[in-house]
């Protein structure tokens, strides 16, 4: 039997989130949620450029799509924060449909918004439903894998993962979002507003701690925007010398003696991009992946591969690492 | 409440996995077995030199030890073919004890196996035990990281995983087991008679394909001797230019497209010994652990940290990509 699916978002990441899961044998895509009236009542075909899809509609909301059908999974592509999504992903829950979702927070709602995850797992657990926050990052490069790598240590004294994208090679949504063409005050008081910076890091980093069983305090967490060192010209947009041109986000935390460090520098132009894990253990880990993993390709890419092993999950709030090992569906 | 965990044999391997074990918060040493008759009604401490375990003794078998206490895991060291492992760990099976093992076989006894992978699966489930193989190769570095890393891929091509070990730097036993020393044909001699050469790569690469459910034909295996370019003197042996001071073991399958290659280099002096995992997907994964993963310390971590994690799973015969994410314990 196929796993059928519903996608809730269709902009840009949502689309493509959608395009790769229609590739799958084990999918049926039975329809799609947007808020956007261009979209509703039109096909998903009409609407993506997906064939097969002809027959398959966009709904206004959840509930308009459960009249018609009933999907095992949504895929949630839509917002950043637990608060908004829990009132979207709540209807779907209720009616028994599983959830997994790219909104960053719910890699790890327990830190942010802990009764909200525990009344997610307890709705999940009443309803047969599991909810999943995923990812590349949050969800994969910056927390899963490094879980993943201390498994064969006997012991561990520190982690540091550092990350680091070349923007230029991003799309325009990314090179904007972080921060490129402002003058470095203004990326500053952005970052104090909560408007700039990258959702998740926190996560990620409580999310290693947990795994662990590190009881770490505060997380002190930095943003300070990389300044262009020449004048930039990427396919999107131009940034002159000694304005922003991407941001260096950095969250540390320790339980008193071992140490958490995520470093993550996502700017245009930037030079060496890696995926690096380092363990200070017994034995010690030195891993990296050269190039790094590509933001957006690899994000649908893990949004799609979780369904299987989501499906396969017990009933609740699901964390990444509580699941079987991710694989490529 | 404590794991109550037991040693199934005492060899060194067995000794280091009781001692990291031993350090571990959530666990409690509750006995040994080992036929070596010198060990036998001992003391832990007096047979491995650990302190704390004076109250606990070394039975003979099992039954024996099944007589005074009833572990919640048995850490299984003994062998490394599953019809040798099966009438070990039938007792505990049926006494409703998990086991985690490091049975090289038992990653994937279904390779060589079938009939007794499913009489273990059905026992266990019968029983409410699980069975676990695992350690650093088989059971991460060239098959679980492997299949983790494919989670962020959209489509996977082909996976090459290469693991080169100095063995310069490894314990005697191993710098034995590599043929150090021998002509190159009595080399190949012994490979063709199943006597050389490393157990576990073809499990490793059946593993792979299974998680990615790609449908591969005959694996095709090759194992030749490394010679020594130079006079090399260890710690413990001296090997003449011109004979073996190594192994070169390589197995590839496919499914008539995609490609799976597994090579494996474990040679005295060997240079840039390193872990890589190369993805040719969408998007592609170019992973390296830079001085590899030590064998040995690997194997002892993997085995202790699997303990929570298997205990956690459900009742069966299990795989590590079946399992949470490995995580240090």
């Amino acid at each position: 039997m196929k796993i059928k699916i519903a996608q809730f978002g269709l902009g840009p990441i949502g689309v493509e989130t959608l395009k790769l899961a229609a590739t799958k044998p084990w999918a049926q895509i039975v329809g799609g949620v947007d808020i956007d009236p261009a979209k509703i009542g039109r096909s998903l075909t009409e609407v993506t450029g997906i064939k097969g899809l002809e027959k398959v509609r966009v709904y206004s909301s959840f509930a308009e799509l459960a009249k018609k059908t009933k999907p095992h999974v949504v895929l949630h592509t839509a917002v950043s924060r637990t608060k908004t999504a829990f009132p979207q992903i709540e209807p779907m829950i209720k009616a028994g449909v599983s959830v997994v979702s790219s909104c960053e927070e719910l890699l790890f709602p327990q830190l942010r918004e802990p009764a909200l995850a525990k009344k997610i797992d307890a709705l999940c657990r009443k309803h047969k439903a599991r909810v999943l926050g995923t990812g590349v990052n949050p969800g994969f490069v910056m927390d899963t894998l490094a879980v993943c790598l201390t498994g064969v240590c006997r012991t561990v004294e520190s982690i540091e993962i550092e990350r680091v994208v070349n923007a230029s090679l991003r799309r325009m949504p990314l090179q904007k979002k972080i921060g490129s063409g402002l003058p470095p005050d203004e990326f500053r008081r952005l970052f104090r507003e909560n408007k700039m910076g990258h959702v998740g890091l926190v996560e990620s980093i409580s999310l290693i701690a947990h795994c662990l069983n590190w009881k770490i305090g505060k997380i002190k967490e930095t943003c300070e925007p990389v300044i262009a060192d020449h004048n930039i010209k990427t396919e999107f947009l131009e940034v002159k010398k000694g304005l922003t041109c991407g941001i260096h986000h950095r969250a540390e935390a320790n339980d008193g003696k071992k140490t958490l460090v995520l470093d993550l520098k996502m700017y245009l132009d930037a030079k060496d991009p890696r995926d690096a894990v380092k363990i200070i253990g017994d034995p010690p880990i030195d891993s990296i992946i050269r190039g790094g993993v590509h933001g957006d390709r690899a994000t649908v890419a893990a949004l799609v591969n979780a369904v299987p092993n989501v499906l396969r999950a017990q009933y609740g709030m699901l964390l990444m690492t509580d699941i079987a090992v991710p694989r490529v569906g």
